[in-house]
């Protein structure tokens, strides 16, 4: 079986299977896999990532901050980054997070550690996305916003 | 550090030595732990089981069921006992599971699978406080419920 699924091949996975291709579809929260489960068999992967992005707006704001806890620390394992996940280490490299300079990963190590203080839960933002200085000005930015705003971003970031 | 922490000792713990210690505390359900984080400092040991206990109950069904869902499956895996986790052995072992005759294990497993058709979770009995015959006869009662009714009985043991 390939790397990448057919619709119609993760449609025919069994139960255990499934978790093991999607549960780190958002990292370390496997109950988004096992909830989506039920909604087999899928028309597509635009459908299967609704199904996700539905159960993870349901969740009370303390689940969504619990969702947040549970990714990896952008900046805390900037020093261990054969510790995370393939998926977020290429990441960080797209972004040119493994070409900082020791100022820049101390001004994001310090601006991390006040957004985590403030608000409890990590900064989240989508490395695929956005280079290192767009991460660098927005995590000054977003330390200025209310717990609220930032747990909506956050969320927002994931899905 | 002994193995059982007191109360001030869990309220010391970083977030990632909380994770590594209640990130199983429903299994394989790590969202729990990293939600109930956000309530430290806990008062004693039913503070943090109420909180986890009003985290499961906030959640929207689909979520419920997937609670249930991530549960290791109690007859599927009694072929494998190494691979549950150390707590689901000693509690299957405590029921007297391991002492299942042929005939008791072929009707648990028939059994075991009708209900995880019908309902699309596994079936959920707290093995630590039934032994082998009340499980046995539980399933087969059970079976006979509705969707509705299960996923409260799941979860109620599950808490």
């Amino acid at each position: 079986m390939s790397d990448v699924l057919t619709i119609s091949q993760v449609n025919e996975l069994n139960y255990e299977d499934f978790i093991g291709r999607f549960g780190n579809v958002i990292e370390h929260c496997s109950i988004c896999a096992a909830v989506v489960w039920r909604f087999r068999p899928f028309h597509d992967v635009h459908h299967l990532h609704q199904e996700i992005c539905s159960f993870v707006d349901l969740l009370p704001d303390t689940g969504k901050e619990g969702v947040l806890r549970l990714l990896p620390d952008l900046t805390g394992r900037l020093a261990e980054l054969g510790r995370l996940t393939q998926e977020s280490a290429a990441e960080q490299k797209a972004a040119g997070l493994d070409t900082m300079t020791p100022e820049e990963k101390q001004l994001l190590k310090d601006t991390n550690a006040k957004y985590r203080d403030k608000f409890g839960f990590p900064f989240v933002i989508c490395a695929r996305q956005n280079k290192k200085e767009a991460i660098l000005k927005g995590i000054v930015e977003r330390l200025e916003h209310s717990a609220a705003e930032e747990l909506n971003i956050g969320i927002e970031e994931v899905k």
